[in-house]
């Protein structure tokens, strides 16, 4: 088998192998095959594209370029959730105590954030004395004994996927669907998910700005999972606000914190149920996805949700009464109002403009070696559809010191449109793919 | 500017600038731009394509990337010639002495043979004591002196199309034809062509296969030409079998000493009066081509393309006796005829296969480094539409050792195919393009 070949079956628009694309993947991992030949049949595929056989093939050679998580120790069917990354989504938070309470065992490893979407692991680092790195085997025992973990993720998952992906961000191949998709996939697949739940963003603050893109990747995903024995389920929800209203390490956590107490946002509660029920239901604990949402109600209602809270905390480490006393997490000495000074409805937020903020206060990585400041980031009070007379305040910062404030309050001015006749709120799920 | 942008721009269909296109082929020659981001542009080039205006800017920034000849201490249009190779193709030689004679100022560079087509330089090496190599002042007055100089090209021209072109081969987009036209043209523009003449080959010996694709070929490089001030004329020729009999070093010599006599081919003869013709037409030597084309026939005649050839032979240091004398030429000691003991109408011809034949008994270069035997070679008796006895000679095979013979017997069989009714003989130009 040649690469030249490949290429050439490519181009002309002919259908890969598996045989094919083991080969590339593995070549390339290897570095037998150069970047310039890899190069040239990643634009061949962005030109001619691939079919659902493909995409799954290279979707399963990449989660096994390197190791291949084994979590045949937990019983139970492991279901992973993956967000596409957006502006204050602190979902992951919320749903692990929802859906291990309700008796799916959570076996999570995340990431950390770099540019303007935070990360899970940043979160958690908020929680005092939280251990983010656990053995393996400390791991797998506390999602046997507590239903739940979730750890920062170490060493590389799909490192073929890595070194492609750096290959793609020079040569303009990032966007195409099936690569992304197989991107994503492969690094959940590798991560050993049996089941997966994805929730694909879209709007001025995802990687996806209209539905129909973010439709289409869902659907490729959800294609992929079916294709390679993966029961998946893709949601497009909205992203073009941020989700909730808080951004920002520690202030997420209490947002997290008061969905799972029920009093959480409308947006991140509607959306964390309809994540949690899906899991559910994919985890084989109900029988259709609205006997899973009630149950997943439930275990908020009657405290169960705080209670894991509580005792995941503690199975990492970390001290359990911050769920109900926030003064035990970073906060930031010094917060500052944020008007328009002037009227209207809102009618459209830049959201990623609104995740800059945060990460000019310091709450993100601009990046990778930066350090973040736990406690800084903003409260945001009004979102799309609401009115804004000209002294409300439209967010809180949270900051520490006050040198990029300014620069802070400008850009979230920025990112506020106002209009004068009423705006509608966006739909908050768009789709749901099965 | 920067090379992903206009990646980008490709793969989105778009047409890039002059300024773009200089930027990308003097970053690639600098080695500033890598051959990933090269080869992701060529695969996008490949699937959207270069409308003309693009193309000539390509060719011209790839001829400018490397010293460009000045010819302008030659009086007169310069006019140039280029074949796409083929098998038996001996056009230069006889072509030279043709239009000197008629007027046309020669200032020819050629090159030498690889795999199973044969260079001009080569050729002409089997010539006693012909130099190929003379300095730029000795060629600049050979040509004005004598009206014709044929060298080794030394140097390179277009030193970005050779960096290119190996990028090309290994990564699957050679076969794109603005990207083919270009590279020849980019050679011809540096080396000095005021007016060029193209005979683009189709057929089984040639790089074109069919008459569609090169006149695809001819009409890009005529565009080309024409986009950047260079009069072209593009003829497509038939290579669906060797030109004239003789194929190998000295034996194509005598076919084009031959031919300059009056004593030729017919395709030989007719092909080269009309390549003649074009060029003193594009010299101005000539109002019309059909004018052109009895000047020509005259110098044929009565004797002035002999004498010529005569000069030019002596003038570059070879033996001039040698054209009324061909025992003076390397000569073989061995001959065999080769039968195919069955009978029928020649219906098609292998030409590749009878280049490889002539490879194998020594005549071309399998690799670089290969030393070539001047001596050897085949004529083959038996063209297109004429039929064979099974006793018929198709060829005489002229070799020099015993060693690769079976071979070599074996794969000119191989070349032909007949059939029991009669069978057409094949257009020699299909078609010319102004």
């Amino acid at each position: 088998m040649r690469m030249y070949d490949i290429i050439e079956d490519k181009k002309r628009g002919r259908t890969l192998s598996k045989e094919a694309i083991d080969f590339v993947i593995k070549g390339y991992t290897d570095g037998s095959i150069p970047d310039y030949q890899m190069s040239a049949l990643l634009m061949a595929i962005y030109c001619k594209g691939m079919n659902s056989e493909e995409t799954a093939q290279l979707t399963l050679a990449m989660a096994r370029s390197g190791q291949m998580m084994d979590l045949s120790s937990i019983e139970g069917i492991k279901v992973d959730k993956h967000s596409t990354g957006g502006v204050g989504d602190k979902t992951t938070i919320v749903l692990g105590p929802l859906v291990a309470a309700a008796g799916v065992k959570v076996a999570k490893m995340s990431g950390r954030g770099l540019g303007h979407t935070g990360g899970t692991i940043d979160k958690l680092e908020s929680i005092p004395d939280f251990h983010v790195e656990l053995s393996m085997e400390a791991f797998v025992e506390n999602v046997n004994t507590h239903g739940m973990a979730v750890i920062a993720q170490s060493g590389e998952f799909a490192p073929a996927d890595k070194k492609l992906y750096a290959l793609r961000d020079v040569t303009a191949t990032v966007d195409n669907v099936s690569l992304i998709a197989s991107s994503i996939m492969s690094k959940k697949i590798a991560a050993g998910a049996q089941a997966i739940v994805l929730d694909v963003k879209c709007g001025s603050g995802a990687f996806m700005k209209t539905a129909e893109a973010a439709t289409e990747l869902a659907e490729t995903m959800v294609a992929i999972g079916n294709n390679v024995g993966r029961k998946t389920v893709g949601i497009v929800s909205d992203m073009s606000q941020p989700l909730g209203f808080a951004v920002g390490n520690a202030l997420e956590v209490i947002e997290a914190f008061e969905t799972l107490k029920g009093k959480g946002p409308q947006d991140l509660t509607e959306l964390t149920i309809h994540l949690a029920s899906n899991m559910l239901y994919l985890a084989k604990i109900a029988d259709t996805v609205q006997t899973a949402r009630e149950r997943v109600k439930e275990v908020i209602a009657n405290g169960e949700a705080i209670l894991k809270l509580k005792e995941w905390i503690a199975s990492q480490g970390g001290d359990p009464s911050v769920v109900e006393d926030y003064s035990l997490l970073p906060h930031s000495a010094q917060t500052q109002e944020v008007t328009l000074e002037k009227k209207g409805y809102v009618s459209a937020i830049d959201t990623e403009k609104i995740g800059k903020v945060a990460l000019l206060l310091g709450a993100g990585r601009e990046t990778k070696e930066s350090t973040i400041d736990l406690a800084v980031g903003l409260i945001i009070h009004k979102k799309i559809g609401d009115y804004v007379a000209p002294d409300d305040p439209i967010a809180t910062l949270y900051h520490s010191s006050a040198s990029r404030l300014q620069d802070a309050v400008q850009m979230l001015q920025e990112a506020y449109s106002l209009s004068e006749t009423e705006v509608e709120k966006p739909t908050l799920i768009y789709k749901m793919i099965y």
